[in-house]
């Protein structure tokens, strides 16, 4: 979905805006999409919905918050039924928009319909406009309901020819989950933009942003959804479609980076090992000649760190703590306080750190403000050289495919040469891994995934863009 | 708003649907209306909403629950604006969907729209059928949201065309303010089934369902919106339209007989005294013999009881008491300790009642079932007789205009006589006020008003009890 | 119990601090209790509490806030128990102390005991400052801990002994019920102020502070608990003690005037009749000559306006309504709306008070604040003469037997010349019950009640005063 | 403090049951406690509370849950004060016991007194028993307030002499610090069994339990609490007292092992690179042959697989991943899905695990189920062979001063051979660090530092063992 403004990122990282969950055909199917969705927290943590049906009612609940706050049993017990959808997703700005928590669920000619979207479409504005000139109402700022409307208008038959013939008028990045009261159709568009899988509980199909939901539940992994295939799932069992025109998939490169969890399998391929493959390109690209110890900013740098350590001989070292509580609420007190900045959440290692040289991992600088209190914190430290090694490429342009991205000018990549930023952060020495370095630790070569945001190749065009819209922003 | 379900009537009332509020003009509008909603409380106890604009942004904030619980400092500040609309509701049965809050807030190609809707249409469903054929979706079950679908669709160039266009389609019982960027439009179906008034406070154009939302923020009432009446306020000042062919008016009576509060003016008179006006002629058209108090159920038959004690010469006592602390959450305990029906809200005095003969008054009885109760609780406190006099007629048919009544069968005085009726409520005899008697008591004559729920005559037709619509549930 | 500082009266009435109930011996006694404090919640709105034991565990729920608000189900499957006590209270200034909130649970040796009070003791501070010059420690400001340390030095062996002990030790006003592993134990002091009663659901014993609270559970009223009466109640049965010195009753008769609730039996008398005859006294004594209408403050003077209009011959009118929602949390929004005062309570109905000359019958006047906004709103609708009439004599002195009263200072009668009042108040005209006007209205004559805040003659002496105790306060 | 019963320690830890911490002096004194006591979260995540002084009023705010959910803007600003102490704990089981959490605050003779205990005392009921002999009243199940019946009791005429004349009659484990209107007195038992530090924020005297708490807020670390240790703080500056009989320091070696963050320096080292070197030591003891990887339970096992991986040459890998989200509520949804167990808080990494002989790392063992489930959802990714080696020695005893340990049944270490651990635990080998290589790790001797849970040597007798109190719980 498209929130017309960004949520700001507050640890200066891109943020994912959502993840999908699925159930056909178990008696707790809701309660297994809470679970899911309770492992796909890390792609979205402001807001989270079910919509479930015994095939013929509808329930849904959806609220702002974390899933473990957003739900609680008698919730669980209102929605149960055999059938659901579920979604977590970033909050917009001005927070209070309960509107735009998905999953959507309308009523139209065809019945009910139910959508859980993570993506963002390229051409929502242009195609919304178009709708609106011909009298569709909008209830939120979501991309999404774009696709709904677009459903609704189709004069073909079936909820599956209405879904295809809605998708060939969109663009962009979208793995979806419909659900009518009888069918669950999943869908990842023909680019394969974000990820999708399907996996089996029993003989029940789930489906799933990320392989570590089927894990929690126990379901097996199967394999995953292609770029533009449609699988539809009802009494007659599961049917794979390919209803779009063929071209060539360029899945998000930046999942492999930071977005999904270290333990979930994405686009074939373990996540973990990836990054501790990026570290070790790194240790090779950009080694540093003298420095005593290797130590990463949990828990992002942790997988890269260790293999950057393993390759250059370094010894690995945590001297940077995370306090485990912070995702919390919490309440930054009076004024006279001095600002605590990236102290709650992070705190050195003075014996560690101290008359050290210290090589810090992360896996991407954004806008440069975190990395800056980083290196001083590890400076106060007694730290006597600190540098920054980045397991992956500049972050120089915005994603307009589902990821939370800063406008450009925020990015302290863009336009900026490497020792700029360096300075910036107030690093001794600042390297990145090399797009050709990214691609071999992740097995694969150029042109194979979207790299838009570190090569500023976009692979389809942001028609939205003409008219005015800044950063791709998605759901 | 039309839920597709009715509300259980707890307390065997027939229940209005909501409440409207608007302000236009004054920097403290969303403060104004939320003082607006608290006063008309009584009209929906299950959800209230405000949506306000800054004639640029809208801000809404939409829960359900009380006026006082739905709305904190917080939420209150975040709203803060020159423009507001809000609205109280009943829920539906289901509980949770907060998508059928008012007021509706959507964005169409004429930019934003908000709506709050009193009242209900009678081919909402047809409607929303021809528009589902043609592609929309709907998010609610409210027919409100079929105003919204025709007012986008409409070829009309302006605001007040497109809704005048969009109420020129639909049939039944509206009392609505619309919100735009720059313009609060008040609109009464031509019957002006529900009530609706202008007030002002100072220059500020204020809109309510009843005055006592504009005696509590000390608004002068200037007059009723009249049926049929468009009310344009924008910065041009406020002009009066009449768009649709003239009718008779038929506004609701029963908001005389219970609805409205005693303090309001509905339809140009003040209720309280109509009814006791009731109650006056209540005791002359149904007097009793040796009776040795009049004792009203508290607080529905309180103005009846004083006509009725007045007119007949016996003594009023207030024999039953009303417990002032129900209307909050309430957790019946553990089964072994017998249901406390309607003890929880009323307590008998013995000393009153023991050995007396009673004339016990209310307004109306719907299913018989607290009324029951009642004349067992006044039995048990020692009444020697027990007479109830009603100072309405049988309600003996469900209103399709906006009040939530319970389906025909429901009803004790559907194809019942008066005789029947008092058997199951245990009374020694059991009277009801006449139609001509009512019309008599609110200064008028038969034909003024909508009595279809006394008498079975409703003045426009439900096209859509064709398509199965049972009672007229609405907003 | 006293706090150290008085709850603000914020519409101008006297307040009971506390009520209190208590069941021995019935699977649903928890359940019970949390009924009975629902009934008797006029008694104490800021906190609620239940101690109870299944003759081994205790369990407690204690709350800020009132009984519906303070107990979910949850709560109540907890503290499920055969024997329970309960309390609920005003809260002290500054609200959030927990640590004051009622029923207190210690452990001492003689085990567990929990104690809740409804009274005030007059030498608590003197019995305090004993107590811990001999190392005693307080956990919070209330008179009750006082006791709970006199039973815990006590040297006798059996907890009745101790109490007696510990009650000897103290004076003032309490109303009391301890509960241990196996006994409850009901006492009022000898003067009686506070009520207290006996009922019986079936065989299991119920004491309450009003028989309103036996009604709702369909207990029986059996008799008072009288002046200086102690009920030990365990498995031998019910016994009653005389322990305490014999001395003259005094029992409060503001319950009678405002306090209780009306359809309770007070000190044996159905208060809601004594109200009415306070106004037929008060008739005979001030009638208006002239007067149009009565009108009562709802809902304090409705009793009372019953009785003065019977008694006069002049037509009892509602022509003040109160907002039914009121008690919940209500935001005053900024300040540029103009202050509330008691609109948000009271809405005058211009109809009924338009050009007539109006009799307001209220029960009390206390700083007089609210008269005054009262009588200008009756003014406001038109009224042509505003004459004031209280259905009990002038409010002059604070109460120190468990009664929140303002400081002397604040008290509008203490010192002033009714017709000083009268112009403060701004009423045409202003009289007050006499003493023995209300003394006929109950039955009675001088002598045989606690007067003081009407006569000055306080019954017993408050040594605490001597500290610089100002008024009483109380539990 | 002592609960009467321990809190299930639901995975599987030994259980610090507090943390404190005080600020003299500040005009933000009670926010940089709030603050301190979020950095202490580790050591008590059930309840927390504060209370401060101006010096004359007190203020408290106590609640249950974590500290971001127990304190609020609006608790913050009403607590604002230039002294304040405050506390986390863990709860007692049956949990709603808000009469347990501290600090506690008491007025007594000597005026107010607020204390905040981190420890346990060993002849607390020994002490509680005499003390209700003479008539003392608890309200709480905790030890501390044994203190303070014992400071009220005092005849000294300072609080310095009573509370010195107090501890001198207690025994066992206590850090503490008291709060009158203008001292802070900070404690450490002779033994020192639970840490305490001094730290300085300016020259504003800071008291916490771990250096970490003092990081946060900026303050400067100066040197530890000695045990037997008591500094004054008030007006005239801070004063060190030695006011016990010298004895043996034995401050608890298990908060290396497991309580402190790692980030804290606690007696004078820091605690990270212990725990790495008590994983050199353990890769020494107890080597692998053959072995492919080194993989930490996460959190608590990672800086002594670093150690491990270190020394043996073997690569780390973190083969687990850990849930972030773990720590909020999480509702087990139906029966129908089978039990999650650890699964909702970590996942193995297929990638990693498949096909290798495994050695798994973590700090204890402490009831073995834990380990179990770990070890078979290692054997479920893949591995050949799993090893766990366990950074400690066997955990045979339970601890009675001040940690939260199961009964020595339920202590899986306890009289079972390291094999029938290995067997139940179904690891293919397991090893313990030794005694010896544990003091080896932390550079000191036996004899230095209390390890009774490991040894059976417990450095003060517990009295109230033959009481029948089983394991010491403690504050």
């Amino acid at each position: 979905m498209t929130p017309l403004s960004m949520a700001s990122s507050e640890d200066d990282k891109l943020r994912e805006y959502c993840g999908i969950f699925g159930v056909y055909g178990h008696p707790e199917a809701a309660n297994l999409t809470y679970l899911g969705l309770y492992a796909l927290q890390h792609r979205g943590q402001e807001a989270a919905g079910i919509v479930s049906t015994d095939g013929s009612a509808f329930f849904e609940h959806r609220r702002m918050g974390m899933v473990a706050d957003a739900f609680n049993r008698q919730a669980l017990e209102r929605i149960r039924a055999p059938m659901a959808i579920g979604h977590v997703r970033y909050s917009t700005a001005g927070g209070n928009t309960l509107a735009n928590v998905q999953p959507v669920w309308i009523r139209y000619k065809g019945g009910n319909l139910s959508v859980a979207h993570n993506g963002n479409l390229v051409n929502a504005l242009t195609m919304r406009l178009e709708l609106e000139a011909r009298g569709s109402i909008f209830q939120s700022t979501m991309d999404t309901e774009v696709i709904l409307h677009l459903v609704a208008c189709s004069l073909r038959k079936t909820l599956v020819d209405r879904v295809i013939d809605a998708l060939n008028q969109v663009r962009g990045a979208y793995s979806l989950l419909f659900m009518s009261e009888d069918q669950i159709i999943a869908v990842r568009d023909p680019s394969g933009f974000r990820p999708l899988v399907l996996g089996r509980l029993g003989d029940t199909p789930v489906i799933a942003s990320e392989t570590c939901a089927l894990d929690l539940i126990d379901a097996t992994y199967e394999r995953e959804v292609e770029p533009g295939e449609m699988l539809v799932i009802d009494k007659q069992g599961m049917t794979s479609i390919r209803p779009f025109p063929v071209t060539t998939p360029s899945p998000c490169i930046f999942e492999y980076v930071y977005f999904a969890r270290p333990d979930s399998r994405v686009y074939g391929q373990g996540v973990y090992e990836l990054r501790r493959r990026m570290g070790v390109e790194l240790a090779r690209e950009c080694p540093i000649e003298g420095a005593d110890l290797v130590c990463p900013v949990p828990d992002s740098g942790v997988a890269a760190a260790l293999g950057y350590a393993q390759e250059s001989g370094l010894p690995l070292q945590m001297g940077l703590v995370r306090n485990h509580y912070v995702g919390r609420t919490f309440i930054e007190p009076q004024q006279s306080i001095r600002n605590f900045g990236v102290k709650i959440k992070l705190n050195p290692i003075r014996d560690v750190l101290e008359g050290r040289r210290v090589v810090v991992i992360d896996d991407s600088i954004v806008r440069g403000t975190t990395s800056q209190k980083i290196i001083r914190m590890v400076r106060d430290a007694g730290a006597q050289e600190v540098h920054m090694r980045i397991s992956a490429p500049p972050t120089t342009g915005p994603c307009y495919y589902g990821i939370n991205t800063p406008t450009e000018e925020e990015l302290i990549a863009h336009g900026r040469e490497v020792d700029e930023i360096r300075q910036f952060i107030g690093a001794d020495s600042l390297s990145y891994l090399s797009i050709e370095g990214l691609y071999r630790a992740v097995r694969s070569t150029p042109g194979k995934f979207c790299d838009a945001c570190f090569s500023g190749n976009y692979p389809i065009e942001v028609d939205d863009r003409a008219l005015g819209v800044k950063a791709g922003t998605s759901g």
